[in-house]
């Protein structure tokens, strides 16, 4: 086993992320979840970007949206300003239930099903939204759990879970797409489903910080 | 919160296991998974059962037979006999990578959404085909994850995961279903996609069992 599965949101850690895989297996599976959030576009993104990279690219139904809880999912819920979600609860409106636990498992069930060795998530724990999923200690107590899920566990082997940016401030996460040389002009980070990006959700302020912080101009449009 | 959500495929145990959910909670909500398991029938019988207890029933699609891997969604697969499974390798072909760790994060997810305190999940680890995901040390892991994984953990709170049938075997799982009152004759076991249970493989052999060993006629046709 070689391969690796990336969970690709079309945002511009997971694009990172997919360019650190590629670089280190082969072959790369990019995994999307259509989970019925309101920036579609981000799943067109995530098409190209995928395609860009010439890996396979499957994109997951599952539709949340009935479940509702989330102004990512929920359209009825508006989408607060980074300063408005930094005035409100620890946890913003516009967290997904079970998001990354969900995303993991179907990654980690779609690499043991097709051999993979790997699984690359984008998570990161300095510059993020406040989600519980993108801690280290969840994504660390995941790895034992999925350890004793898997068969593959059972056969005295694993899937790696690794999450490159995890202690990556936004600046370094674009410093290290610019030197991998990752399309960062396709990817998408609005929270709003906008023909162009809001420039004021929680999303949008820390792409812009990021960009500003290592001297690099944003090349989406 | 004192809502609860059941896993609920359609099965004996999953069944008894609503009838447990549904003496101790309000409300219920039944969530049945479409993974392309070739034994669609269990979906109708889920919905059925669901209806016969007045609960919510949410059928959840996501579609894994694209995935390959496992008997049980890849038609081009034998579902082999309980003999031949017995002889086979530890973790037989019917195991559907990743089943229950998915299965439980869409349960703890939904469940978060809709504000219950508890996911009942039918799992057993004695009369079972092996599955390392039915596993005690499974579960108990799962439990730290998810919370760490979810906004109530952040908020001090829990979801609380039960598994009434962890440690019964299917005669006990039998008793304590006709003693609920469950509807058993509506429960579908085989894991073959026929119009009748064959008898044969792993889950018809270890029901028939059960149904003997607990001195009860199975209701089901």
């Amino acid at each position: 086993m070689s391969g690796a599965v990336v969970i690709l949101s079309g945002g511009l850690d997971s694009t990172v992320c997919l360019a650190e895989a590629v670089a280190a297996h082969e072959p790369v599976i990019a995994l999307s979840v259509d989970y019925g959030q309101r920036h579609r576009i981000e799943l067109e993104r995530a098409a190209s970007i995928a395609a860009r990279y010439g890996v396979e690219h499957i994109e997951q139904r599952l539709d949340l949206s009935a479940w509702g809880g989330s102004a990512l999912t929920d359209a009825s819920i508006d989408i607060p300003t980074a300063t408005d979600a930094a005035e409100g609860p620890a946890v913003p409106i516009t967290y997904v239930p079970g998001r990354n636990l969900i995303f993991l498992s179907l990654a980690v069930a779609l690499a043991e099903a097709r051999g993979c060795e790997s699984v690359f998530i984008g998570v990161n724990a300095l510059d993020y939204s406040g989600y519980p999923d993108c801690r280290p200690e969840f994504i660390e107590s995941f790895r034992g759990t999925a350890a004793l899920a898997l068969r593959v566990a059972v056969e005295g082997a694993a899937v790696v879970i690794t999450t490159p940016l995890l202690d990556l401030s936004k600046a370094d996460i674009v410093r290290r797409g610019v030197g991998l040389g990752a399309p960062l002009e396709l990817t998408w980070s609005c929270y709003r489903g906008g023909v162009t990006p809001c420039g004021n959700c929680d999303s949008c302020v820390l792409r812009a910080k990021g960009f500003a912080e290592a001297n690099v101009a944003d090349p989406a449009p």
